[in-house]
């Protein structure tokens, strides 16, 4: 049997694991789904780019946890989770995107065998590894069992981070340092934004004696819109070139075994607008309020108030959140998916909770972003990163 | 009003459309909820790393398909989608991941107002990216509607490639030839996974004049796991270094337009044991006879067991399927999840369907592929990368 490749200790998992059932028993569910492959991860190890079909971490009350999923990854999980190898099951491959089948069919047989078919069953509703066909299927198939809605109970223990993750997220910081830095050296008009692309994947994932560490693939894309599709926060690149007299700006990440730290710098090329001047102080100056405010005790919605506050004195409305939280992840997001920087938010802010502070502004026909990814201290935030906090112009 | 950047004309998207909706017809439904990316994509054209969040095409049997996301991805769509501006519709951001209201929610109402909430909807029940929650707010706020199971309804109008499609993919499948020749290049004992996945990305993406396009991003990331963890075939790259004596395959796609040529070969260094060599020799002749067989009129279960039987010959088990079709596609998939290449799949293969023939092997301590990307012909295949078929062995 292969030796798993763990990146915690076992107490690490351990104690991931009882905060977990603490939960669990809290809300009466006596057997959690874990679908989410950041959930799975964080509570076993488990690393693959699988999840294109089901899968998923079966948590008991009591007992080793067990991994669930296509018997070809089972060999994968045998190499990344700490669990004995009779607590890996692999289901036959013809019940992968079969019509007449599904795997939670086998799964629910599964769970009978164990006994574990009966009680409050937790399951992620709203997760993108979930499917309502998954659900539908494990209704039918475990008429014993009653269904809770599970949805980010796994993620919210993930928000207070270990020295052990924060090692991790610090490597992220210095990886992503990296890459904005090479986008300075590389950025040009006439470039096209997929040779910009290579560069910064290039910076992204070499092996870096200074960080001690390579880069690992993130969890979106990189994201670097010109001019007026700036105003778009999710287009992705093209092959066309880079063009005077137009901002970009770069939403990219650092990622050390999954572990993410984001930072977006907007770039102009030639002389910028009096509208880009006017965003770059008003979101520096807003950025410094909120960051005053990110701190153990205040609340996620502290936070956002402090900087819209001083959006809204120079005049910008953005009416969309301004941060949430980061740590490991798999795509579609490298969000964790639980509280939100926003108006309304009241959740306390803890020592060692990590955000995303994404003071990115998306206007009708342009686009501004210079974030930071910070730890909640005590005293102040501390920032994961370390890259000069301003509009970067090149002529 | 931005012009939207269409890759194909109006009328191929009005072929489609139609096609979709004969196949709707067909079934007795009335409005088809379209949640996967990819479907979106071929339907309307929409591109953008957004489907994080709830986001779909509604498609009514008349009129203009329209986009419903979040607010802010609204401007993305109005770049790449081909419908009006009114069609286009947002949702206000504290919808995203709230655990008091569902994005579903608001397109109940948004149905309701243009009285399409009644009839049949048809819903991608076991799609990724439409989730229980949704299946259950949808349920909830349309008590005048009925839901039927409409997963791979558009997949499957996908499965035949228009010549202008097919142009994308050969793009594609150059992109992946310069893919490999550069592994053939730089691999060697003593790199690093990270680095080398570094010059794969560099090949991946930079403009090449040749090809007339940059690249993509990918569905997955690249896969190269080596030695014993080759038996897994879905671990993601680390930052160790490459070892003599072991076996690696290279499992990757060239992308263009988010169309995608996947392609994989082993790489072996050093001195290749006889299990590789016998690999070779089962793979590539079981390669042979699967292409045989890969032509308009024949099923694919036909092409599946000629390629198992030339590896039962050499004794090889292989007990997952061994191709899927593949054309646009986001992450986590670059398969189409309709048909596949096993036995029992009973369908008739098409001029222009195209297939990842996807012969990989995944043993107990070792895995090996060489795999191509093939269009259906009425005479045989047409392999859309032209890389050398064989093992790479480097000293």
């Amino acid at each position: 049997m292969p030796t798993p490749k763990l990146h915690f200790s076992r107490a690490e998992f351990d104690a991931r694991i009882a905060k977990t059932r603490q939960q669990m028993q809290q809300r009466g569910i006596d057997l959690l789904i874990v679908s989410d492959p950041s959930n799975m991860n964080w509570l076993t190890g488990y690393d693959g780019w699988s999840f294109y079909v089901h899968q998923c971490v079966i948590l008991p009350l009591e007992g080793e946890p067990f991994w669930f999923g296509r018997g070809q990854d089972a060999n994968g999980a045998l190499r990344t989770c700490f669990m004995q190898p009779e607590n890996i099951i692999g289901y036959p491959d013809h019940y992968v995107q079969s019509t007449e089948r599904h795997p939670m069919d086998y799964l629910s047989a599964q769970l009978s065998d164990r006994k574990l078919d009966k009680g409050i069953i937790g399951v992620e509703m709203d997760n993108y590894w979930f499917s309502a066909a998954a659900y539908r299927a494990l209704q039918s198939h475990l008429p014993n069992a009653s269904f809770q809605d599970a949805t980010a109970l796994v993620n919210w223990q993930r928000a207070v981070k270990s020295e052990a993750e924060l090692t991790l997220m610090r490597q992220a910081g210095k990886v992503v340092g990296r890459m904005h830095e090479r986008i300075v050296e590389k950025v040009e008009v006439g470039m096209r934004k997929c040779d910009l692309v290579a560069d910064i994947y290039d910076a992204a994932l070499r092996y870096d004696p200074a960080i001690g560490a390579g880069g690992d693939y993130p969890a979106l894309v990189p994201l670097l819109p010109s001019g007026a599709d700036a105003s778009a926060p999710h287009l992705t690149w093209d092959d066309q070139q880079m063009k005077s007299g137009e901002g970009t700006f770069f939403e990219i990440a650092g990622v050390v075994k999954r572990y993410h730290c984001p930072l977006s710098r907007t770039v102009f090329l030639g002389k910028p607008t009096q509208t880009f001047i006017d965003a770059e102080k008003a979101v520096l100056e807003g950025m410094d309020a909120g960051l005053e405010m990110a701190r153990a005790g205040n609340t996620c919605e502290d936070v956002a108030l402090a900087f819209f506050k001083v959006l809204k004195k120079y005049g910008i409305t953005k009416d969309n959140r301004t941060g949430y939280p980061i740590g490991v992840s798999y795509p579609p997001d490298w969000g964790e998916r639980t509280m939100s920087l926003r108006p309304g938010d009241k959740t306390v802010l803890q020592e060692n909770m990590t955000f995303h502070f994404m003071t990115g502004l998306w206007m009708e026909d342009w686009g501004f972003e210079i974030t930071e990814s910070i730890r909640i201290g005590t005293d102040g935030p501390e920032c994961l990163a370390d890259v000069p906090r301003k509009m970067v112009v090149k002529d």
